[in-house]
């Protein structure tokens, strides 16, 4: 195992330390581990907190700022964080307006999450709301999940979402926008190779030199098949026809992610864009707005996956809005 | 070799494509293989230039657009553009106030920007200028280079300078201003493993599953020397230390990039961010600014380059304004 750390054990510490020094619009509370605003916004607007295992980098920490995230609970390496974190991010970001859980639909997050719901409102009053995101076509129920993943649509949602709470719309109504952003959102992805985590020391799984996994989670689940490597086009066509075979994306604007999983450059994820971009310009459907890139990864996991999201034009105009974050900035 | 593209001899084409598909605000001349801004700046402003080969993404093509580059010209993987491209691409971006070349110190770069400067100046009467950038400290000379190797500090020129360009200073102005942030911009880099050039199939070098490349070049070149791997906070201090020993970097806010390599997934990023904060504030350096991502990578090598700039509040003011490209984002 070949990693920048200093000890399997301490990767989540240190990683936070560094999301901290290298972010002056964040603080981190290192006891709980959780991803603060440096500024807390105004009294009375829903605050948004995420979270879920580490791993994901630039989710979700890196999307703590204005225009997204008030908070992220940040679990070890693919482990759900605790509903103490949560419960403490619920309380410490609640601005009197309520507060939106973003999670991602497996098993350990959205218990832990519903949870930390219960204890806040108990224990602090706080108004919770949850949305659980699910888009992942690949699979219909996986190793830590029944029924659908939840992957890439959560970078969109706390996008959009975001710039929704920054407006001052009510909990209710961010509720609902969060709700329709994941219906409207399906996702696809797949592996060259294997993600290794720090404290396991080996490959997740085994793939042979001539082989890649499709539909693969963002955890290294199993996807939908493993079959022999293939060009980029017929790659892209294996991830985006799920998505359409699932929803109708023509008629609306369509907001479009290729994301790498950790481990693929940057020119491979052009390159795969280039091929999405035509299958789906094929199809009909009519990309407004793009993000080319890692967002959504799986340590240093080769691959990539696609997202696409059936906008409409009150969710182009959130997408448009400023955001300030480590991990996606428009707006300083 | 496991890759997401059709074929080695097609991945810069196909690229392109995806880079095209993936921004509005750029449109490609595939014939020539430049990368333009879709939106010309207004006339009377300095164009810049920069280019050199593919598999650094998202330098230099991710980095054309409002704020930062008018043109990108890419060669193919590790292989200087030619003169020709470079030569289209500073007639067609001239709005009568000259075109800046911003280089990267390589042989063959610098020979074919200084030959397009020529032509374009003979054929056209474009005036031309040109930065060299040279801030690696790792070696004095390498494989492709006379004197040190332009690295990370082409990034942060580009931003910079280029946010001086649309402010409408003339030609002797912004290279003076590019002269200055490469004279106090340094880095260093290293990595994990190898990276693995599509024609040739096979990783560039071999490194040991214990050894770690100290120095390393952007395109695989050997470093200063090659050590047992190590925790993160010694990486650090190994590429920190001849950083400082190289400029003071007190007594001024600094800009510093933590930048993947490409292979490096952002987890670990953010993780040796923490470590090189803690190193420079040890030093005494003011840490202003940072970038911690995949802005200037070797295809699928995993490691990281570390670039500080000892910045003046002028840098830091155009550090801040808007720009608007695929690559870095402030301001849509």
């Amino acid at each position: 195992m070949k990693k920048l750390i200093n000890a399997p054990e301490t990767v989540l510490a240190d990683a936070l330390k560094g999301i901290e020094a290298g972010d002056p619009n964040v603080r981190v509370d290192h006891v709980n581990r959780v991803i603060y605003r440096a500024t807390p916004k105004a009294d009375g607007k829903v605050a948004l907190v995420s979270g879920g295992g580490s791993g994901h980098e630039p989710l979700h920490g890196g999307f703590v700022g204005v225009g997204m995230l008030d908070a992220a609970c940040a679990g070890e390496v693919f482990t759900s964080p605790t509903p103490d974190q949560m419960q403490e991010a619920t309380k410490v970001v609640d601005r009197g307006a309520g507060v939106l859980h973003i999670v991602k639909n497996y098993t350990g997050d959205v218990m832990n999450f519903e949870m930390a719901a219960e204890l806040a409102a108990a224990e602090a009053g706080v108004e919770v709301a949850a949305v659980v995101t699910n888009d992942d076509v690949a699979v219909k129920d996986s190793l830590y999940t029944a029924g659908r993943r939840g992957v890439g649509i959560t970078v969109l949602l706390e996008k959009i979402v975001g710039a929704a709470a920054e407006e001052g719309r009510d909990l209710a109504a961010v509720k609902e926008l969060a709700e329709r952003v994941n219906a409207h959102g399906r996702s696809m992805g797949m592996a060259l190779t294997s993600c290794t985590v720090p404290a396991a020391g080996k490959p997740t799984f085994d793939l042979p030199d001539d082989q890649m996994e499709i539909g693969v989670g963002i955890h290294g689940e199993p996807g939908r098949h493993r079959v022999d490597l293939a060009p980029a086009k017929e790659i892209a066509a294996q991830l985006v026809e799920p998505i359409l075979d699932d929803l109708d994306m023509t008629g609306a604007p369509a907001i479009v992610m290729l994301n790498g999983m950790g481990g693929t450059p940057q020119i491979e994820l052009y390159l795969m864009y280039g091929e999405v971009a035509a299958l789906l310009e094929k199809a009909g459907v009519k990309v407004a707005r793009t993000l080319v890139g890692n967002y959504i990864t799986s340590l240093d996991m080769a691959g990539c996956s696609v997202t696409v999201l059936k906008a409409d034009d009150e969710m182009l105009g959130l997408w448009d809005a400023p955001v300030h974050t480590a991990g996606l900035r428009w707006g300083r």
